[in-house]
């Protein structure tokens, strides 16, 4: 069985997804306080053009400044080759790139069809692989269930373009129901189409909760045997398709599902809840975990 | 396979847990717009005694207000026999009974032991079947997984519980995590416990979803077969022990995940939304339904 993995995406994915932008030391604060909460893999940001992500835009002074201890693994996403550049003068070992299961998606997400999106892939990761000991590379693939402009998004269609990221040299893929829509049977599905060609142990669920499905999918496929699960401290980030709905599914949600079903997450859930309590002060908004509320209103 | 049941407890378990009082007119036109989006079975208030929940008092003026269409089925909670003769005057056919699996929480919450709650159950269900002709009789029973005083609650003591609702004679039992503690492990174990005494098709899950694992085990319990659920539309109905927490599994988030499943709920989304958001707007707060958020912002 492979090794718990929680991946906290919420100083990147969540903070992407915010349209209110966070001051740098906040950010710094909340990663530092992340760590304190138990956080060993943390994507804290993203070398996208800051014209595209001006939430992110600090990226470079972000990873300049915070504390990197030992034992804790940094990433950030990579969108193109002008993204390695500052991503190498960084120092971080850790990157992910971006590609899709539907055409549709690449092409109004990223302006490049799959094929291409495949190519800069390959291209940014031999060159960080050549640039960088001890490299680990992620591949993220969105819309593995379905497109928010293309519709249903067939599992054949997602094992072609895992085959492909197999070929060229992936540590790991992240899957992601990018509009959340998913529900265990999808992924069921999706797994089954998958497997063994790509194994659990190289694998990270990406859920979505905007449709409340999110936990249930951890659940059925924890009881398959994965290990690895993105998600975002107090469920930072809404969806990115419609300004309201809700996004990624919360860290703290996460992590007391595992820790009820006896697998040690290391972390302290009290500590994570304050992690994001600032961020979400700063946001204006409540916390979108439940077990965040929970902690709050200190519930029995 | 029993068939698919949805049991829509938000005019009761959700106005009874939320602290702003409705006024009754627009009582009556949530509970009409929940039957125009497709509810045929309501829990439309409780006979308990203002004092106690002063959100319910205006209880026999409601049923005596509205309509009550053929294939709709109307339920009221009925705590002891004085509830009962509000009841029998209100001409519902269908009520509810409470009882608990944890001794602490029923001395807690109406002052009985199980057993001394069991002895009123058994007074009030015979009075109440001799008096109205196709009686249907709903047994309560709460604290299935832990109780907030007393912690965690073994398999047995709800079998035992339930074993005496049995012999005593009920329609259906819903099965309650109060305090939504539970995660799938924890159902199936119940489950397992309590079958094939109880079986599904007399069975109706109530899972709170406190700590946001609602859907999980509604998942797990579809998979094993059971077809009936309790769910309050958008979520209506905080944790009863906590203030800010969430409680009642939302309706809205029922109905996506059983019709994504192939099951027809008979439920229209779009008009179930609307029939919460008049009340969401009273209580001056949004949906605790995922779907119904993503509804609202039209999400992709």
């Amino acid at each position: 069985m492979s090794e718990l993995r929680i991946i906290e995406v919420g100083p990147r994915d969540g903070l992407q997804n915010e349209p209110t932008p966070i001051p740098l030391e906040v950010k710094a604060r909340f990663i530092a306080n992340l760590i304190e909460a138990g956080a060993k893999e943390i994507e804290v940001t993203s070398f996208v053009h800051p014209k595209w992500v001006p939430q992110l835009a600090d990226a470079d002074e972000l990873l300049a400044t915070i504390p990197r201890p030992e034992g804790v693994h940094f990433s950030a996403l990579v969108p193109n080759r002008r993204g390695l550049d500052r991503a190498l003068a960084s120092g971080v070992n850790r990157i992910a790139l971006f590609t899709a299961a539907s055409e549709a998606f690449t092409t109004k997400n990223i302006n490049m069809t799959i094929a291409e999106s495949l190519a800069e892939f390959r291209a940014v990761a031999d060159a960080f692989r050549e640039a960088v000991p001890n490299a680990f590379i992620r591949g993220y693939v969105s819309t593995v269930v379905e497109c928010p402009f293309a519709g249903p998004v067939a599992p054949s269609q997602v094992k072609e373009v895992i085959d492909h990221l197999i070929q060229i040299g992936v540590d790991e893929i992240s899957l992601g129901d990018t509009i959340g829509v998913a529900i265990p049977d999808d992924i069921q599905r999706l797994a089954d189409a998958l497997e063994p060609a790509l194994s659990p142990s190289q694998t990270a669920w990406h859920f979505h909760d905007t449709r409340g499905t999110a936990m249930a999918n951890v659940a059925a496929m924890v009881e398959r045997g994965y290990r690895a699960f993105d998600a975002s401290a107090g469920g930072l980030g809404g969806c990115p398709y419609a300004p309201g709905a809700g996004g990624n599914l919360a860290t703290e949600d996460l992590i007391y599902y595992l820790e009820r079903k006896g697998l040690a997450t290391g972390w302290d859930l009290d500590r994570l809840v304050q992690a994001g309590s600032e961020v979400f002060a700063h946001l204006n908004r409540p916390s979108a975990s439940r077990v965040h509320q929970a902690v709050l209103a200190a519930c029995r």
